[in-house]
């Protein structure tokens, strides 16, 4: 592998670590993944963030296109947040990364 | 999935982001997959790491298994830093955040 192409690489792999990075953007897309929740609903599931962290990270996610907020026109309105397709495609990761935490943890565990 | 399975998920991940996590974890760990190197090496690679950083990251990426020390029986004594085989199988998480880190910079760029 060239300099260069590992400056590429350490550049895309960092990008993705910002994106999911952090204490409570886990928890958020996780959280959506199973389906589009008002902002009660995540306050619900994540009980321990607070509701100025969880809008200032759901505004994060949005922008970076992981998740879309959504205005309902019912009375009285309903926001609603939910995963874009590019959110859904984080698995792509999540996978990989699932696995690589049970190995590491069995490990750790086993001759620690 | 069940709310068991997802919790086990979310834990499995988090331990992988806490290993390579962080400003430095990920350019040391790079580094070091060139093959092996000596502290000094490490400095000339991350030229922006202050010494104490970079001693605290490699204890941490020693105890996590992902980092091997030896001291070489010359004289001056030599110490060498390598992945072990654990470290070297981050390749597996690597490259999947490499691929979506890459589509991510794509996305963003061309909606925003």
């Amino acid at each position: 592998m060239s300099i260069e192409i590992c400056k590429e690489s350490l550049k895309a792999i960092s990008d993705t670590l910002y994106v999911v990075g952090g204490k409570w953007r886990l928890p958020i897309v996780f959280s959506l993944s199973f389906g589009e929740m008002r902002f009660s609903d995540l306050e619900r599931e994540i009980p321990t963030i607070t509701s100025r962290m969880l809008s200032k990270e759901l505004k994060e996610l949005e922008m970076n296109q992981i998740v879309k907020r959504k205005v309902h026109q019912t009375m009285p309105i309903k926001v609603t947040y939910s995963l874009t397709d590019h959110g859904e495609s984080l698995k792509e990761i999540f996978d990989p990364m699932k696995a690589w935490g049970k190995k590491h943890r069995e490990k750790i565990f086993q001759e620690g």
